[in-house]
């Protein structure tokens, strides 16, 4: 399926005091954090909560990640997380993502990443991602972000 | 001390999947998070980050923690944390902080926390906080909160 | 109730690289979940998984965390957590901890905790702790510990 | 470099609950952290610890992470982590990691994964590995494993 170009969204997140390490910077496996919380905005920009494709049993479990560090990311920084769908298939959707911190006046790229994730049920078991949720996660933006701090 | 009123500030956060347990509910060790979390946006709204004080050599380490669960959060919730200094020794700082979470109109309780922060050098070892900190500490806010999303 | 002195269990855990911060010592939310793996080896070592209870409907949520950090925990130490059983009440169990590091020849006390514990059906709704969880929750250990690395 | 097949470690580490998420399965963000145990074990048992690179200004950083997860993990499942080292060159060093959990009599796949490494200096800029660190890393096991539990 070629996916259009607005299957894309911004979300912003601030790096935390308890995600850094003893280099004194973010540890890497906070980073899997990020992506999630991107792709979970990603679905509520088009209308649609996890917690609603829950209570229908459709779940979109991880499968594969990848993540590619460039640069390191300290504590308090604001990290933008891009996250683009990339791939659609009968059970299986693919995101990849692209975090960059402003630095001065320039955007530096501080790592990519992509997900693979499986539409499961219940009991873990793969189905195929029913019609409404495609529409849903092929929609450009619908909502607004909620700006919290 | 005796302090001023205006010692409070208050923050938002949403609950993440990662921090879900098995329960179905968000894990209690995330609450220290969202503490830490709501600590650092109290100095923040002051003019002061964590690394300016860090970078002379002061740090509010944690010495002591208590939380008080009162109902379940869940994923995606919003949570209001409210956070009040209430004792500014020499060398120590406490905070206490209500957590809320609106279900409907009602803003429910659903933990209560208290921490016991000690000023200490780049070894760990306990100093005096310094004037300019107790000065900060002790403001009204006097810089916005930062949204993102 | 008053409970007998064997109602102590004695586990090892090392600190984790990813439970650092960029103070250079283990951040204090990673200590709740040295507290919640002693309690979980509490309840094997008494030949009861937690799953077990799962299964029965039988949850024990957190309630109530306490924790005074004594000295710096550092990246690879091996905590001994003592686990000891404390108040058993007809819906609440509270525990208390120790927690020292071996320096030299010398078990340094790091730090103290405490925790209160709720019985809880599947709906989160208090429950009576039943007969034989108390029975379990107050023997002596009857199963070996099981060494991993 | 053609690496030795005794470039190979096996540690064991027991799922946490607190690494749980709703779906009631460990949540894929812990797997970084049973990697990461495991390649820190995999210098342990050659004589080496993290600590002691450290303090000649020798750091390991993670810049990419790759995570296929092929069955679910549940709390308090022993995980088998197979830590092999598979590249080693001037400056990077590329682990791959087996995952199995015992189910009944069988050893069950449950994730595989794959990290780069990349030889850095205290302010993280990038540096020959030393020649005794490929020495080391190069190594049979020479120490036993230290059990815990």
């Amino acid at each position: 399926m070629d996916l259009p170009a607005h299957c894309l969204t911004l979300y912003r997140v601030r790096a935390r005091f308890a995600e850094t390490d003893l280099m004194g910077v973010i540890h890497h496996a906070a980073f899997l954090g990020y992506l999630e919380a991107g792709r979970i905005e990603y679905l509520r920009r088009r209308g649609m909560t996890y917690l609603s494709w829950a209570e229908q049993g459709v779940h979109l479990a991880v499968v594969e990640t990848w993540i590619r560090h460039r640069r390191p990311v300290f504590f308090d920084d604001v990290i933008s997380v891009e996250v683009r769908l990339v791939e659609l298939g009968r059970v299986k959707a693919r995101f990849e993502y692209k975090l960059t911190v402003l630095r001065g006046a320039t955007a530096e790229l501080v790592a990519q990443g992509a997900t693979l994730l499986a539409c499961v049920d219940s009991v873990q078991k793969p189905r195929r991602i029913p019609p409404e949720a495609i529409f849903t996660l092929t929609e450009a933006e619908t909502v607004g972000a909620e700006l919290l701090g």
